[in-house]
Order: structure tokens, then sequence, then C-alpha cells
């Protein structure tokens, strides 16, 4: 994908506020399927980013592996994996801008345990599980450097056809915590995802205020067929906390290329907020 | 490729003159088509090195993106880019040897905008355009962290089915500049380019004098079905403008792959040359 | 290949004794061949690995290239290439563990040349003929940095149909060499290696006495049709050489997936002895 992006607190910064973004990806799978039908997968991702900041780009680089074993519903994830908060769709909702710059997760600051496109990423265990209308996960990343060992669980469930109701909670050896409950409504032609949950950060005395209640919305609406209009707004109780909102769309080229774009504006709660904005093509292959 | 490389410099300077050279380099190519017929692309390279001056080699490494749309005669290239002087066959003419050791440009000092292979290499735009017998290009390179911007074109027309002339012009924040005419004469199995040019390299008081006009040759002879015969000479008006000239071969071995060598001399005008040369397999796959 | 690995050292030395082990590995390769029938190859090998000692895992790697011509029995590589040991099987014979641990090899100390999967390599030479019941081989690796060449040879001959006989030698400029002969036997499901040499490594006066003899023994036995027990036996006459010893298995799942695990002790043949091993899944893909 590649296209121009804004960002006016890089410029406030010293930096460039405008720049050439891109970002290349390519997924290398092998996969192997033993004669009792269990899947086994590896992955490792080729991604070249730019520097925004600078307006330069990045070499390409490679990232730490992920290892899989699948059969049939069940799947479980070693090496490189995505927690689960980062394997679910419900907890991210609809993201504006060809770089999906902002999200109604804006407010959350707990680290919880994700994919690392450009690192090594973390030596962990992901399992999950998907049944005919639910999934179920879980993950746990030792950290034997720092002692900070984390885990996560998570469910979702949908009914009527229409109404999915996901709940994540994870934890760490630092006595960090987030639990968050996302329902999302999926009529036609309009789907709207609400987003409420609770962090606990264990901040020391005097840090910063990002603690407490998060919140946030997001929507996507399909204007003909190939255009959708999306919007996102996340925020948070802490004083400190970022708030951000932002409207984007997404105009599909075919192919597998779409033309996409979103502007908005995100700070902390009680402060001055920036404009962010960009523009361009994204394309898979 | 790979084959024995000489460099009679790098001897003198306590390392190795003769060193087993070799490159390995892949395109990661990437492409997307719109149902308008916009062609979006995508690719990184992946290149190993020899290091000749130790005799050793280097692993492999990945460079930054370059991302193009393509429509027609029309060309966008995005990212890691080669400019109006770097994508002109006519600008490099024949180059002997197995590493294409030296050219027709060889006393060129000024630096315009290159495609990194294994560098991340710079975050601009370049445009292109090729019509029936004609071809104008043009790229931009913003520099935020020196401020060095610089900018080229150039223009290429062929007429009689034989001659082509190629011209093209650079410059920087730097008020440095260049200016290339290259007049291509193609006949049945001689080909010949003359390459004149003048460039302005803003020097400081006191240093090495390269500056001025600089001038080559290149020509290629088809001898029987299989073999080329080319060689190439270049020089400038400065006293310490770079002069150098070889000779070289390349026999076609069918299959894509080829036997190239070459050898030749190079070095400050007014100063002592040194011998190179290198000979050795190169193949496509 | 992914799973458990135990080593008892690393966890007295202070870091984990049990981690999620794992390697992912992909050789890029690529082939032309002339008219005359000659095959020119070129290999570049994309790994990650683990870093159990830490239980974390890192960002994969490119290595140095290698480059072969080959005709008929004739082989020749070029850059990062196997030495005369390196290549053989033989000379490693049945190693025990999801990561071959070890092997009949372990009390070798002697340096000899390497593929490198994860660095630049060497950038040597080596040949290998390859005839109806015999193999030789030789490889040569200058290195000009710190003066230290070295060479190796190798003979390989089976006869009977059951044993085969294998021979190399090496030698570097440090005055250091290694002798070794492998006489393999194969009898239907029972296949037994026995390993003897000297290596001779210039010991400065008090360093550990790791010189002289060096033996082992290998085998493994087919337990129906889809499992095999390996076992593998090493020491050294020297006071400091590694003695190692270690039982394992290999259970094929079909479609290039199969399961291994292994366990045995490893340590200096006059000192304390660590507890090693192993379980997981292999697949190629």
């Amino acid at each position: 994908r590649f296209g121009l992006g804004y960002n006016e607190a890089n410029g406030d910064a010293g930096g460039e506020d405008t720049a050439l973004i891109s970002r290349f990806r390519l997924n290398i799978d092998a996969d192997a399927y033993t004669d009792g039908g269990v899947q086994f997968s590896a992955r490792v991702r080729l991604q070249a980013d730019d520097d925004p900041e600078i307006n330069e780009q990045n070499s390409a680089t490679l990232n730490g592996a992920r290892f899989s074993a699948i059969y049939q519903g069940f799947r479980l994830d070693v090496g490189n994996v995505s927690g689960a908060f980062d394997a679910s769709d419900a907890y991210f909702g609809f993201e504006p801008g060809l770089e999906a710059f902002t999200g109604q997760y804006a407010a959350v600051d707990y680290d919880f345990l994700e994919y690392s496109s450009t690192g090594s990423g973390a030596n962990a265990v992901a399992a999950f599980y998907t049944g005919p209308n639910f999934l179920v996960g879980g993950s746990y990343d030792p950290d034997e450097v720092t002692g900070n060992d984390r885990w996560d669980i998570s469910a979702q469930y949908t009914f009527a056809d229409a109404y999915t109701l996901y709940v994540g909670y994870g934890e760490n050896d630092n006595d960090q915590s987030l639990l968050i409950g996302v329902l999302t409504a999926d009529f036609d032609r309009f789907t709207v995802n609400a987003f409420l949950g609770d962090e606990d950060l264990n901040l020391a005395p005097g840090a910063e205020d990002t603690d407490g209640t998060v919140y946030g919305l997001s929507a996507g609406f399909d204007v003909g067929t190939a255009t959708q209009i999306v919007a996102s707004y996340g925020s948070g109780s802490g004083d400190a906390d970022t708030e951000a909102y932002a409207v984007g769309f997404v105009h599909d080229l075919g192919g597998g290329v779409a033309l996409k774009g979103g502007i908005g504006s995100e700070g902390p709660r009680n402060g001055s907020s920036s404009t962010v904005g960009d523009l361009g093509v994204l394309f898979n292959f």
C-alpha cells in the first residue's frame, strides 16, 4: 500500500507533517498435512515500512516465525503469535484511513500480546477453538528476561444472526489487567461496534492518569456496492487517556486494489489534539 | 553470478587483489490489476554480495520497497525508485566485465537518484511516459534530514530506426547539477554510444578538481551469434576526474547463462592508474 | 520444526532449562541450465531460530549465498559452502533428538569448513565427484583476515552393498589437523556407524586438553514401518573432551511431518555431565 499521510503532531515536533507513506508485506507460509489430518504451518513475514517522521523509508525486514498445528476447529500457535485480544476482529472494529491510524480502542494502554510484523515477537503459546457460532481462545507469554509473564483469554458468541458479543480479559505479573467487552450489531448495510472496558495499569504515584474505564464506538456503512464509509471514536476516563475520532472511506477498484483514506483528530483527553489523515491505494496480491 | 575478480588497487591498499566475486539477486514482485486496467506493483530485492577487498562474502539483505502504478505508457514509481539518469540504458551504455566494473560515465561525480539494491533507498517519486519512439521521465527526491532535495528530468528520442538521442538534467539544493547527452547509433552488428556532459559540483575552494566536462564512448560488436565484444572509455576535464577504459566479452551459453569477463584500467586522469579485471558466469532464473 | 527443549546446563547457568524451541528454514534456490547441459544454481537460506537460554526467539535472517556449477557427477560450489566433512552424512551418523543435539562426533573440536545457515559463511571453493559407488571431495577456504587458510579432502567407498567406508582429512595454517574414518554397516532394519579419528589442535601449554583420539558410535533401528529408534555415543582421549550419549526416536506422521524426540547426557569426560532432551514436530514443505 502507498499514499500520502498527514500528521500535525510530527510537524509540530520538528519533523515532517506530510510524508509519502508505504508498506510492503509478504507472508511466507509453509504447510504440511499428516496422514491423520493435522495441518502444520509456519509463517515468516517480510515487511518494509516507511518512516513518516522524516519522510524516508526503511529496508524490508523479516520477523520472528509463527508455528501452528491446526485440527478441525482447533488451532495451536507457538512462537511469534497473536494473543486473545490481537486475534479478535471485534476488538479492533472499523479503523479509518489507509493506515488504519486509529480505532475504538484508542484509549487502551495495556500492553497485551501482539503478533510482531517487524520484530522477533514473543515466544508464546496461543490456542483457539472455533465452533459453529462461537470462538474461544487464550494465550500465555512467558517473559524470562524481565519476569513479566502475561496471559489472556477471550470468548465470542454470535446470536440472532446479527449480534456478536466479545469478551476478553488479560493480565500480567506487574499487576496490570484489561477487561474488554464489544457488542457488534450487523444490519444489512450498516454495522456498528460498541466497545467498553476497564484497565488497571498499577500506575506509580504521580504517573499520568491513563487508567480506568475505556470506551469507544465504530461503524461502517456501505454506500453502493463498492464504497464503504467508516468512522470510529475512542476515549477513556483517565485524565491523560488518548481521545481520538476519525472518519474514512474504502472504495474498491477491483482486482484486490482499493482506494482508502481518512481524516481525524487525536490527542490527550484533557489536552490539545492534532489532525491526522491519509489517502492512498491498498493492494493485495 | 560468480567468478574471479582482480583489482590492483585493493592489493596496493593492503587488501586482496584477487577475490572470488559473487552476487545473488532475487526480485520479489507483487502485482494487482484494477477493473479499470491500472496495474499496481511492488518490489523488494533480496541480494547477497561479496566483499572483494577481504575476499569474503556478506549475508543476503533486503532493500527498501518500490511501489508502482502503471497505466498504458505511463508509470509512477514511489519509494526506493530510479531517477531519470538511473532508469536510462543510454546513460550506462556498454559496461565491460562480469561486474560491469566501469563504463562511459566513469568521470561523473554528481550523486543522482539511484535505486538501492541493498539499502533502504530514497523515499522519492518518479514518473515516466513511453511513447512510440520517445520516452520522457523525471523524479523528485525530498531529503528531510539534510535538506538536500534533488530532482532530475530526461527525454529520449529514436529516429531513422538507428539513432537514439538521450538528454538528462538533474540538480540538487546544494547548487550541484549534471547535464548529459548520449547519442546511440545502432548498425546491424555494431552499436556505439557517444557520451558528453557537464557537471557543476559547487566545489569548496581547495577541493580536488572533479568538475567540468565529462565525456566517454562505449561500443558493442556481435561476433557470431552468441558472442559480443564490448568496450568503454570515460574521462573528464577535471584534474582529479576518474579516467577509465576497459574491454570485455559476453558469451551466451544458453538457458539464461552467460560467460562474461573484462579487463581495463582506472585511476585519476592525472595520476597513476591501476588494472582491474574479472571473469565469471552470470545466470538469470 | 517446533517443540519443547530441556537443557540442564542452561538452567544451572542462570537461564532457562526448559524452552519452547523452534526453527523455520526456507531455501531460496535458483537454477539455470546451459545448452551444453551444465546446471548453475544459487541458494540463499532464510532461517528463524529460537534462543533457548532465555526462552525467546529471534527474527528470521538471510545467510550468505552459495553458487554451484553441476555437470553429471561433478559439482563445484563457491561462496558459503560445505567442506568435505560437513558435506558427508557418514561424519554425522545418527543424531538423536528434534534438534539433533548430539552425535558420534561429540568430542571433535577442530573447526572445519561448514555451511552457515544464519551467517555469511566462508567465501570458499569446494568440489565433489560422485561415481557409481564412491564419492570424493575437497574444499579450500582462504581467510584473508586472520591468515588462517584451511582445506580438507575426503573419499567414500561402498562395498558388498552393505558397508561404506568414509575417510576425511583437513588441516589449517594454525598447524591444526583432523583425520576421521567412519565405517557404516547397513543391515535390513539396523544401521550402525563406527567413528574413529585423531585431531591435533596445536594447543598452547596449559590449555585444556581436548586433543588426541576421538571416537564414537551411532545406530538406528527401524521399529515397524513408521518409527525409528536412534542412539549415539561420542568421546575422546583428551581429559577435557566432551563425552555425550543420547537415545531418541523418529515417528513418521505422513505428509512430511514427523514426531521426534531424544534424551541424553553431555559434559566434559572427566567432569560433571548434565541432562539434555527435547520433543517436538518436524515438518518439511
